[in-house]
């Protein structure tokens, strides 16, 4: 047997997210049908670095699986496609230790979220991004970005369902840019609790929108009270851009 | 009654295309129906530029109605876009003169078709961009879209259903741009018959792909016969982009 790690895309629209579940469409389902054919029938499990919610896209989601077969990754790639459906693609195939575990061993995550403000919605983008009524301030979203990066116990900033325990994460980065009319939000860091990247998309378009003040989110963050934070931004935004290995994984 | 001109965006994925048929979801279908909503149930015809294939986008279609209702342009689009389905939305009303005719006064439109080439499909595009498997010379290209450029009888490069007796067209504008991966494609002409736009891109597709020589697209046009040209490429690609009018219209 042999293990690969694999570099998965999917458009999350048509999903009810990507693990299996006993009813609707999923990811981890699709791809997992797909195997089984290459397989003549046999199960091969997937393991991903986590779920993705319904909605939510996936850029660089990361699987690995074992099988007997001997394909190159070209090989691989060519081969799942072909029988995938077109909104999963594989982009990326290759060897990988006995022991490597796409979760596990990811020791850092970069999530996207696209959102734009503005009258008019836009069709092109409303399964890819957030549409927002008014405008947005972008100085101050940013200055409240800044008061989340680094390393807090993050319980106001997930979801009431998080079964963990330990809600310290680390921030590495939290940057806004403007690309075109849209914000893309960038969030790198070394792990991501339930709902964590919407609820703090969330918060800081409450800031943006000039319903919170900046000064409230050390509150927000000492709180450790959910109810405390913005709402859940919505599914169609986000994005797991790229998840990281360390060297030689 | 006031005419009223308005701008109009859609993502042709979910439509059996723009005009009014017996049997499925159109464009025309939907806008009518939430303008008679607006209109207490009298219904509300609504005349294009043109009509758009089944798949085929539109990011500045533009139509024309009567209405006895006095809004303001920002007020049309709150009102139609908070009825309308999520995949079509008004971008700009204003009024018109009681002659303007969205199909009649056209006197020029802009179309672009979006494609990328490579082994690995990109699930976010497949409603929106062309995929091509191989790779593409674009310069060849270039030069071939140069021999198509001013004014032909375009008869090789429209449908054999076209009904137009006059097939003669102007192509002002037929630039190719790499934009990131992918290939953007703009025409600008005076009219367009029907699948023209997509003939002609499936002709450099062949090109591009080697597998027509450019000296043959002179010949092509000169045969005035629809086998002679490419293939008809598909329609996710295309973008009614915008439609120019006279001055003051």
């Amino acid at each position: 047997m042999q293990r690969y790690k694999a570099t998965v895309s999917y458009d999350g629209s048509g999903f009810t997210g990507y693990q299996i579940q006993p009813k609707g469409r999923t990811v981890q389902g699709e791809i997992e049908q797909v195997l089984r054919k290459l397989h003549k029938g046999q199960a091969v499990g997937v393991t991903a670095s986590g779920r993705t919610d319904s909605g939510v896209h996936a850029r660089g989601q990361v699987i690995h699986f074992d099988s007997p077969l001997k394909l190159s990754g070209d090989q691989w790639i060519k081969a799942c496609n072909s029988l995938l459906p077109d909104d999963i693609s594989f982009s990326k195939v290759e060897e990988a230790g006995s022991n490597f575990h796409a979760r596990f061993d990811a020791v850092q995550k970069k999530y996207k979220y696209f959102l734009y403000g503005g009258p008019i919605r836009d069709p092109f983008r409303r399964h890819f991004a957030a549409h927002i009524r008014g405008s947005l301030d972008v100085k101050s979203m940013r200055r409240a970005a800044d008061c989340l990066k680094g390393t807090h116990d993050f319980s106001s900033f997930c979801s009431a369902k998080t079964e963990t325990d330990n809600k310290v994460r680390t921030l590495f980065e939290l940057e806004i840019e403007e690309q075109g009319r849209e914000l893309v939000l960038t969030f790198v860091g070394d792990g991501f609790l339930y709902n964590m990247v919407r609820i703090i998309v969330g918060t800081l378009l409450d800031v943006g929108s000039g319903k919170l003040d900046i000064d409230a989110i050390p509150d927000i963050l000492s709180a450790k009270d959910r109810t405390m934070a913005g709402k859940t931004a919505p599914a169609e935004g986000l994005y797991l851009w790229e998840v990281f290995y360390e060297n030689g994984k």
